[in-house]
């Protein structure tokens, strides 16, 4: 059959992760922890199974967790959304993104994305009929130049996806940045869809900013977050939009034929695991030690790195090392030198190679410490 | 916003188990067991968890599932699917045919749907800018009309999608049906799209007749089963398609970007307790002991009833019941009587009211008699 994505490939996390297996490679690629999750997560799960929480959900997510992320959010960034109309639980983010996506771009309609992007925006745009109009972000600090955006922005613009903490460059949006946005959007009815997935680590005393902050664009956008990342519970796959209800009602309206629901002894378990604020307030901590640690270990390699601003991801440049292409050095690296990375190229829809890797330092120190000592011998 | 699927309102399953929670009603609507899983599964999906294998599954689904389908497969359908390239796990059966209708259809492509249908199928082909062609099933047993489906077929036909056992009929189809659609798209390029969610629940010594058991069919279908109707999981939100490779090549591109992949410990928990083929071997007999025991109960009540055959789901006719809309009727049940059911017009595109209800029996006895008792006093 003739392919509706004829240029898409494997994306680029089941690549590398497979290769990395065949090669036995320390594997630093897709975004994943290698510790496990809090143990009384696992017990509720299991006592939730046992008394029998075993079928569908409500499409639209188990009212307590629903009523955790609502208080959360309002803790968190002064907005309480209402657990009825703009809280709609996911089968992991990439749901949520398709979901939202799929919602209201429509056959002509134009997406602006800012690249490097997360992989998934792109093609599910594409299955819409929409087209997405990229906008890089500004070496080296991923920065992004508004002024820019604004001469991609046309009568055709449908929606802006942003991405802060921002995947794979570890850079984060400031107020300065949402300020700038709204101004460009002011007027018109374009959406934003804020993917916040690694909301919970920022680092360096910073904070998070979210959309929902920002009255002017909360009430035109979709923001995604993920249990997964801040649970350390990725293959568990719950995730969750915000949206104001009129977008909330387009949303679920396909949600409930992509997925209809998400599995219900996960979303009982998280929301009451939720009440340990502990956890995700103890993240920032805990995982910019992670980077720290891998930063300083880098430091023996040839690779160069501007420590991240979030994420849990970490760029390391490596200007200094004639190889070729950046998907080939990644290869060459896993098979050759036993650790596996993502070549940032991945993540330009023309394949830009700004000579980067993204290591994901969500790691033990001694897989850190491993990795580094290997990777420099490069 | 404008919605892309304005007339598109909250699913039935939706309404009526929310309506039936507000009345404390009997739940007989949306199709779920009363019942637990089995207790080894729930230990082995704990023991999983406390491994540690809480992050991403493989995006074609945990390789010792993949294999368990394989062997099972063979096993019952004499067809033994490729693991690596045949075999893909989705989060939930809504997900697959979510992922093989987007796959493939194109604007401006037909898909030939068989009313009543699930709800899920023309949305979704909808949103992919196809059009679905409705040809009604003949009561009253609802049979397809292979003549009037071979009259719908055209140039722009670019699947049909079939449902055996039928959901929300009980209806299976035989070799004879599947003899007449292989005869109707020989020498096409049309794919089918079965979805065989049910394939466990075929009654009265018949067995479940899969697409997978006729090669001119299964080199151009999509098989949709799914571990939530086999397992009483309902809630887990397990699902798997099997597909030629050119076929599972493009639903994978198209997966990737939908949920990537689905929950880790589950599958690795189904992929074990797989072994008990005494579980699905002894279902039939396990739901026909339902479906006898709840079609005896309604004797005391004004509705009829044809022993379904197949699915745990059973139709019941109320032609000498003088009420108005059957949706109506069904609220009316639910609030006044205090007994859930599916009205059959929700699976009709134009709402055709043929005075049946649906009544999932998945339920134990004493659910089942305390409904019959409720619905003896319409
Ligand atoms: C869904 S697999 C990709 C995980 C991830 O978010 C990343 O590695 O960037
Ligand atoms: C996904 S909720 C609907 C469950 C079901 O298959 C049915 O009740 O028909």
């Amino acid at each position: 059959p003739i392919s509706k994505l004829p240029d898409v490939g494997t994306s680029i996390f089941t690549v590398m992760s497979a290769l990395a297996n065949e090669h036995r490679a320390i594997n630093l690629s897709q975004g994943f922890p290698d510790f496990n999750c809090p143990e009384p997560l696992v017990n509720l799960v299991t006592r939730y199974m046992q008394e029998g929480f075993n079928q569908y959900a409500p499409m639209a997510g188990m009212p307590q967790l629903r009523h955790k992320i609502s208080l959360k959010t309002e803790k968190l960034y002064g907005y309480r959304p209402d657990e009825e109309t703009e809280i709609t639980v996911t089968s992991g983010a990439t749901e949520a993104l398709n979901a939202a996506i799929t919602a209201v771009v429509k056959p002509g309609d134009e997406v602006v994305l800012l690249e490097p992007c997360y992989d998934s925006y792109a093609p599910v745009i594409r299955l819409c009929g929409g087209s997405p109009i990229y906008v890089p972000l500004v070496l080296p600090d991923f920065s992004v130049d508004w002024d820019q955006v604004k001469k991609r922005i046309s009568s055709r613009t449908r929606m802006i996806i942003i991405n802060t903490p921002h995947n794979p460059t570890g850079a984060v949006m400031g107020k300065q940045d949402m300020d700038r946005l709204a101004n460009l959007l002011s007027g018109s009815d374009i959406l934003v869809l804020s993917d916040e997935v690694y909301e919970h680590m920022v680092f360096d005393g910073k904070q998070h900013y979210s959309v929902l902050q920002h009255p002017q664009l909360r009430e035109r956008s979709f923001v995604v977050s993920s249990f997964g990342k801040t649970y350390h519970t990725t293959g568990w796959k719950v995730g969750y939009t915000i949206a104001p209800p009129a977008l909330t009602k387009e949303l679920r309206r396909v949600h409930q034929f992509i997925t209809f629901c998400t599995p219900t002894p996960f979303q009982l378990a998280i929301a009451d695991f939720m009440d340990e604020a502990a956890h995700y307030l103890e993240l920032p901590s805990f995982y910019q030690a992670k980077r720290d640690f891998f930063v300083e270990q880098l430091k023996q390699t040839r690779f160069e790195v501007v420590p991240s601003a979030g994420t849990y991801f970490q760029l390391a440049k490596y200007s200094d090392i004639t190889v070729a292409y950046d998907l080939d050095f990644a290869k060459q690296l896993t098979i050759e030198t036993g650790v596996a990375a993502i070549p940032v190229s991945a993540f330009y829809h023309n394949k830009t190679d700004n000579k980067y890797l993204r290591f994901c330092f969500a790691k033990s120190e001694e897989t850190l410490k491993a990795a580094a000592e290997k990777l420099a011998k490069v």
